[in-house]
């Protein structure tokens, strides 16, 4: 009984930001929030790499729920952003799917605030319309650790995967020798562990 | 093989409240007691605020379990309420499976203590009938993580859904144009880093 | 799509202990030491108080594995006692197996130590031949929590259900009226919160 | 070499609240928000139980930093409310300080946001004039557990005793006889567990 | 500069347990209820065992405070027995000094429930009448690590030294040629890993 | 409706270690480095034990994900030995997947670093083929705990069984009757706590 | 008897940053990587901002240490920059001292990786030079907790004062009206909670 | 107030092993038993390496306590080795104390298990007659958190200093130009990720 492996392929790949608003993400407490920013940033520069459409989408962003990171909005300037009027569930926003289907996409990278809510319930909803759906779970961020623990259960039991963007970024890229440099600086950029194996190994062969 | 998306109505829901009685919860210790009672009444303000049809059940409510958290017995006073002379599975109580019925719902919230009896075992057997369950994980409460776990593991083996009580309230309530200010004040009342939200931006914007 | 619930019934139901051996028990760390002790004793009690037909096994307990717990063999003299010649996984003895078989159980309670070997190996065989299993987890132990939720996802995927020793003594039960003091006893030596509260009900009684 | 006892007189206390203000609570994350809310307002009905001079400061409160806590302003409506306009150390402002020696008392507790500048500077400059300092430990919040620690040594080494509301009321009150049920409702408001303990014993005395 | 080793003398020690009720123990969550039972029984041991002086009080035990753990009560049939009418600080009871100083002894071993409070306050106005206090840590408990690691610091600044149930059992045992059996036998009933050392140990002998 | 079990048998059985370079070891952190290290020299020495086909592979050696952890190298010196120039899924490169089909092997077991990528991914692919997949775990190691439950959610939807390296060596081994001294080594080797309860037990059986 | 306030002062403070690494950084494992990367760059950026004489050191950067983080060579490029020829502790290099010397403060802030060597070796050289010395405790690294409190407890005993780089920057700052910008700035750098403050003040105040 | 810096001279220094017994390490649950042992053998390394005067002891090893741990007694053949025929505290025993003396040296550092009872007592006896006591904390163990830090607040208090082994190493080394290549393969062997740093830099190296 052999499973077919349902890999990302940066051809069929659009990415959904979902509320990563100033105010919700100081309810994120599930994540450190250096690392937190640090993941979100890590996926959206994985999305311009890969030119990957990527929609944007803010709740009451005019209210406490606070304006979108802005750095967001600087590197997506062009990107579909809708701010919803008041549906929760962004999928409930059809302008919102119509931005998906425009791309004409069926593999989907969602991340958003707060996981059980503002992620899982558009995963649900593409689900049932048979979009693939990779939850970025490092990308995601809610209260405590039960509730994303719940929030994984309900949405792998409807046939969501769940991934981290370092898993992305890879299984996006498939082979190095695309682009070493390119790919080794978003690393570098985003870990700082790598960054510190390059400078070594870039101090070591110069020693030579 | 798109899966439908079973989703919370506010038309199709019950909750069960089950055995949130004094000397039960004092045996809760895989959430902090703080962070618990607050999650409870949360929920039941939820139920308050949909208006849903709630059922409360007690275990010997005269022995050593104790009373049940008096809130819910003012919050709730023309609800069912089954004191359960014994059964352990409240399922098993005539009364409570009837109160259920009379409800005529086929989607049941279900919380209380301990998670892995007085919850998983109604769970299990309202999945037995064809109801939809939907366990509320952070109104619920036991003694450690690995009984928590173990628990859920079981409960969703037999088709559950995990939420919390952020995510029930969140998807009930579907459009934030339906009620800003009763939603956002029931927020308020029980996430306090979305109070300070609200306070913020009531103080900045009135700075203005 | 109705999912039957499995419950555990006292006429169906038998006990197998895996070897709680001295030597074996100070490898387990995935439980704190006097918790873990505590519920492999009330797990026995439960065994006794049910009049479970109960099988202990133990592995090379002349060499560094060590003997069984005393209070195993103790409490269960005239258990069916397989000391292993050297089968790491109980189901490949055929006494073992046999012992099982005479009881006429379908359904199975298993615990050991460690986890992912004497109580999965034997777990994943007894699924295989169409018993149904329930491994009690907080009764079994391992190295780390890396190894249990490995050994748990195993066991869970073969159709294994994980209950605690708490869960199990109330699905047997049914209702209290069966036996209240009974129960009430043997939960009160095996949790002390609970304990405390029948404490303190007695004297608040007596008080007036 | 006999140690004296400085021992918290209710007649000798000034309570100091620095800086709980919306934006600065939502920096706190050494503390769970659920409870260190519950802890703020202990201390906050602590002060009003006991008739401590109360002295609430803010820095800021225009900005980002937030307003006060309304609790805080609502329970002390006549304090000494100094809004800093832009000392950090409270006790750089004069009439902080001032407000403080108009109390004429010498023990001071101070509790506030965040421990290593709100509370420490503070704690210091009070030592340094001959004041004794009580650090309400969990009515304070910072970033980590880290930055705790280390503002906790520096305070200590310099002569401050460390101290949680529990603990204050405990060593104010000194004989439950001065007043059983107000001290009891002021520990049931805040510690569930407390309030469970209370629960029962009423409901099984009534029920003799 | 030698520092003299304050050391712990058998004939110097006289032992207070404060407060170990069943209504305060259900507050204890620094420590699991399983081992802080066990802490508190094995110092009831270790008292029995080197025939120390013990002196048990409570503070309003019928209330909801609840009664003293009956264990101590029926290990310390003879000893004195100050059910405190109010005061919190047992110190402030007379008849509690009273017993203490018809001791004779000026080394003093204190564990109760909470630490900060309970402890804390006795220790220290035992040290300000210049006796020698060591606090029993594992035999203490109170609300969270927190308020645990700031009654600490109270009172090690006033010059308490802090032990262990095992550290006090070894340091007034001095030489296991005292007693091997007695102290081993204690060992093993409340050490789960030293119990099976001594089983295996024995076993392996017994096979040559 | 049983299920069969899926059994490792030696005959059956390749592994695939991938990835365990100097530098790709420096980021795991989910795993303390002293256990990591152990757990990987584990399983290349059950590799060795059971004279399982092994297959060793590399990324990028030459730059900053570093050399092969050089015992590996010592350990296979004939194995199959694949550098690969640029695929990250190992499955990709046409070497790699030769050389295991040329074990004719039908059961893996795979381990590297990271879990989510360099273990994943070949397992995704080679249960897309029909082979059985085992993943060891504890000898793989990535970022954070999320990444690597994220991981193993999407292994093991797909199929794969987790295993811990003991739990690999056990099923494998089957009989102690097999070879007592030689997997006894292993485990004393690797297994603190075990080698402990040896060199007690001979001890205690030389002393008689 | 008083304690006077050793507060920092901008005009007497000199800062050391001890072998911040590449390789070293790698071993740190006590706190998380992303969080110490912005720990260190904070307290440049502090020393930059509040123009605090800097002095650089490294050990063997030629060799497995690796070369010092990038940004802090070019932050300080005239900054006396120590390569040591093989002290250890960097005290026992002269130039180090002259150069510390020279700049004529006689308040330290010292960080580096380890904390029990790099940081603990010229921290307790400094002091017995009667240097006042300030522990930046979150930009040092070592392996693990036991490490880093053990050297927390050898640093405090001898006058070392611990501190956090956010209480520095209060501490040197000492009024926001100093320059609210320009700290305020400082401050949203390097804590994602306080920019996501600052964008939602700002949004809000646009709002109106 | 200058604090003189008590630092470790290879010339002044003597080693104290005590009690790393089979039986007592399996007790050891505040480190992770793979962590302990290698800490244990990097003590002894750095003995060995600095050819400091090493010191052997145990208590009981013919019984449960069992055996010293067999790297020990073969890397100090020629080291007295005092097998304590009872004494607890090793310093009760004459000839450990003789032993000790007749190495003329004044700094001790004492390693053992548990902490709080093999390493505080004679570290408590040792301060006692004017020796420097250094405490390497990593390489001794004990049964939990709260025990080790009580343990080492009773050895601060009386002047022992607090150390790791890593720190011990470096303090005596002083210098990297004594040996690069000893004390770089000291710390390979015990330093996982300091094994991975040379790697990838000789790697890095040659491969220019």
């Amino acid at each position: 009984m052999s499973k077919s492996y349902s890999r990302l392929d940066k051809d069929q790949v659009a990415v959904l930001l979902v509320d990563h608003q100033a105010g919700l993400m100081s309810l994120v407490r599930d994540i450190d929030p250096d690392k937190f920013k640090n993941n979100v940033l890590a996926l959206a520069d994985i999305a311009k790499y890969f030119k990957l459409p990527t929609i944007l989408t803010t709740s009451f962003e005019d209210g406490p729920n606070g304006p979108l990171m802005p750095e967001l909005k600087e590197m997506f300037p062009g990107a579909p952003y809708i701010a919803r009027p008041g549906q929760i569930n962004a999928w409930d926003n059809e302008d919102f799917v119509k931005a998906i289907k425009a791309t004409g996409k069926k593999q989907l990278l969602i991340a958003g605030v707060v996981t059980e809510v503002c992620v899982a319930f558009p995963a649900l909803s593409a689900l049932a319309e048979d979009f693939e759906v990779f939850v970025v779970t490092d990308a995601s961020g809610t209260f405590n650790e039960v509730t994303r623990l719940a929030a994984w259960d309900r949405m792998t039991a409807a046939g969501a995967q769940l991934m981290s963007w370092f898993g992305v970024a890879a299984e996006l890229h498939r082979d190095w020798r695309n682009d070493v440099v390119g790919l080794g600086t978003l690393f570098a950029n985003h870990i700082p562990d790598y960054r510190n194996l390059i400078n070594s190994y870039n101090a070591a062969s110069a020693a030579k």
